[in-house]
């Protein structure tokens, strides 16, 4: 397994790979690696012919300093990790080999990014799609692998392919989840015991949303109340958005007609989660 | 040689190009082909085994709609002059094709596209950014050509290509001009026989800025003052701007210590006319 940090380098492999008529893979990640990741590794291992496995922790879609500045970092860790899963390419550059001096494009997107987390995330999204195109154009990856948990991200990637016609199939998987129910996800490490407990409500909403739907509940507001009120028996819990909308557009449904998703963000202490469910 | 209206259509003729490792030559144009189009397109020939022509005439980037209406068209006979240029195929998409519903991602820039022609015509150069990214991720070319009468249109699209990591070398070509100096452009089809007249006031403005520095005078604001009198004596020319630029980063400069643009955009009649110089 070959660690890249230059773009130029990790190019001329693209470019041989491609000479070889070989199909690749391609796993972007800010690091601090998961089962979910690995998921997403094994996915991309499995489907294709080359693996590369990106770690870059992104400046530019943290709309808070501080968040950024306590995520967690582990890229010895991260590493090893990867080799375990036998990519063949680790490509991790640092921040001014992506954002050279008088770097001024941006991809941006408006409608997906205005729902959900982009209501509540300024500029976000427009720091995830930049870079998404960047590490695309670099890497040319026949498959990319995205998680549902971060489903709002892989609308936006699918629209940004379509609408930019970039030759990537993007690939969303399943959310892995501790057996509590627990989405995984690298802020988790952030939580304390005591934290680790309270998180368990936001499981907790979406189960409550996805019975109310088994059993014929179709209008959004009584099921946004329901998974409120579960989130508020979590007194440490700060309701960041509850929001039923349409699962293409990610528009708010006030009646559930079709394909729907329920998500959530919830503040548990200092820690920011997010998680959602396909009501269909 | 093929016509193609159909990105799926110009994607598999892009693959099995690669395919067969030939290189690929891209001409952008927005149509009513004057001899400026015909030195890239003999430029493109020369360089690359493939020689795509694109005619779009892209909405997003008339700032005017009246700008957009009044722009000259005549496909067939920009057909048959690229047929005889020997190209492999035109690519000439329909605007429901380019941009779909719910398309809602824009490729933007700040800094290079807030000088010159960007102060006055907001919007433009996004369209431009846009729909570039756009047609290079259809016809994914080794080489594509501009002119330098859009200087900034080239210095833009050189930062896209670097910032955005794409795999593309920017040609630009030297500006077309008619034995009188007129610099070609398809807006000189709208020109009255007085217009025509009128709009040698630009060039005679370069060719003052040229002959100050090539009498080392190096003050910018002397050079505009004199370029503004020159073309102020033709009475129907309204200056939109004229400016001395640094050449890469476009900024305004009081004087010139370096590689410098003087460039200018004019209003003769109803038709805004551009033309620029390297003083260097």
């Amino acid at each position: 397994m070959e660690v890249i940090t230059k773009i130029n380098e990790m190019q001329t492999r693209v470019l041989s790979v491609r000479d070889r008529k070989k199909s690749i893979g391609f796993v972007p990640t800010m690091g601090a690696l998961h089962d979910g990741h690995i998921s997403l590794i094994r996915s991309a291992r499995e489907e294709n012919d080359e693996l590369v496995v990106s770690i870059y922790l992104n400046p530019t879609q943290f709309d808070n300093s501080d968040d950024f500045d306590k995520y967690p970092r582990q890229l010895n860790k991260d590493i090893e990790i990867i080799r375990k899963e036998n990519a063949d390419v680790i490509f991790t550059p640092c921040t001014e080999e992506m954002y050279p001096d008088g770097f001024c494009t941006h991809v941006t997107q408006d409608k997906l990014t205005d729902a959900l987390c982009g209501g509540v995330r300024p500029g976000h999204f427009n720091g995830v799609t930049t870079i998404v195109t960047k590490l695309f154009n670099i890497i040319d990856p026949d498959r990319a692998y995205f998680g549902q948990k971060d489903y709002q991200q892989s609308a936006i990637i699918k629209r940004l392919v379509a609408d930019m016609n970039m030759d990537v199939d993007i690939r969303v998987c399943p959310t892995v989840r501790e057996e509590d129910g627990l989405a995984l996800s690298s802020r988790n490490k952030r939580l304390s015991l005591e934290d680790r407990k309270d998180a368990l409500c936001i499981h907790g909403s979406l189960q409550k949303a996805g019975a109310m739907f088994a059993s014929n509940v179709r209008d959004a507001k009584d099921i946004v109340e329901e998974m409120t009120s579960v989130i508020k028996k979590t007194k440490q819990a700060r309701i960041d958005y509850i929001s039923i909308v349409n699962a293409d557009t990610l528009e708010d449904l006030s009646f559930i007609n079709g394909r729907a998703l329920a998500a959530v963000a919830v503040w548990i202490g200092n820690t920011r989660l997010i998680d959602n469910t396909i009501l269909e």
